[in-house]
């Protein structure tokens, strides 16, 4: 897909078929979360990628969107790694550039995903359940699968009400 | 350009040519960053357009950087708007998103684009002289133009460093 066709057209999907996403196509997505850039090139994410069901169910229990973690393929789950980190502004900042690549890219290659943030309440707990380093902080979680929604509608603010000034 | 090639493809351009990026094109790239996800839709990012070659090299002064941002076309600051956010890890994650997605927007377009970060040191002063509102923290610089570089090869940790566990 065309990349600013894919920047306009992605939304969150909340709902999935329970089509299995390949580990290839997974890979290809990480892949892309892989090309982020970051301050000092120093790539602060790490990935744990969650597809087996039961410790998904568990995963799932830390949010109170359960429904959209239990019935994706699978879930990316983004920490920073806070060793590698050099400044929490830019290396979150950074984080962010690669959580929207996966996005893109799961709606490049035709799958839906949502980026679930309420879940960070309970990032210790996440971290805990997956036994992570002690330096890994919850930053994202991003379910994937095949949409099972009509596209939405999205709202945004318009640009007037963005840029501040045009010097 | 196709969504996975830009993301691969994509790379900090720091020398450019003197040919102007058009208003239309600009205002292609804004929209991009328009279009980023961000927690309860809260869209936190805001935008200063600087073209203006006077106002470019004051902004130019407040970093090391300088010549980046003096033969750049135009210089996009991205601002984060603390009254219009939440939770200050998710917005600046949503506001990562939307410089990425104008650096993609970029590169698809055949543009050159820098994300500058240690500006940030300056970001009060930077604030000061676009007289900007006091809820407004300055969180990248995009110097944007045609790239007078060849394509440099990017270094990128090994996918076994990133994946933590695959369960």
């Amino acid at each position: 897909m065309e990349t600013l066709d894919a920047i306009k057209t992605r939304r969150s999907a909340r709902e999935f078929t329970d089509k299995k996403v390949s580990k290839e196509t997974i890979e290809q997505i990480l892949e892309a979360g892989r090309w982020a850039p970051s301050g000092m090139n120093n790539q602060p994410w790490r990935f744990i990628v969650v597809s087996d069901k039961k410790t998904k169910e568990h995963l799932a229990k830390q949010t109170h969107y359960e429904d959209i973690i239990n019935f994706a393929s699978c879930a990316i789950t983004v920490f920073y790694d806070i060793d590698s980190g050099y400044d929490r502004t830019k290396d979150v900042l950074s984080i962010g550039a690669c959580v929207q690549n996966m996005l893109l890219a799961s709606r490049s290659l035709g799958l839906g995903a949502c980026w679930l943030g309420e879940i960070l309440k309970n990032k210790d707990k996440v971290a805990q359940l997956f036994e992570a380093p002690a330096s890994y902080e919850l930053m994202a979680v991003i379910a994937l699968g095949e949409s099972a929604e009509k596209s939405r509608k999205g709202e945004r603010k318009g640009m007037d009400e963005l840029v501040y000034k045009w010097i």
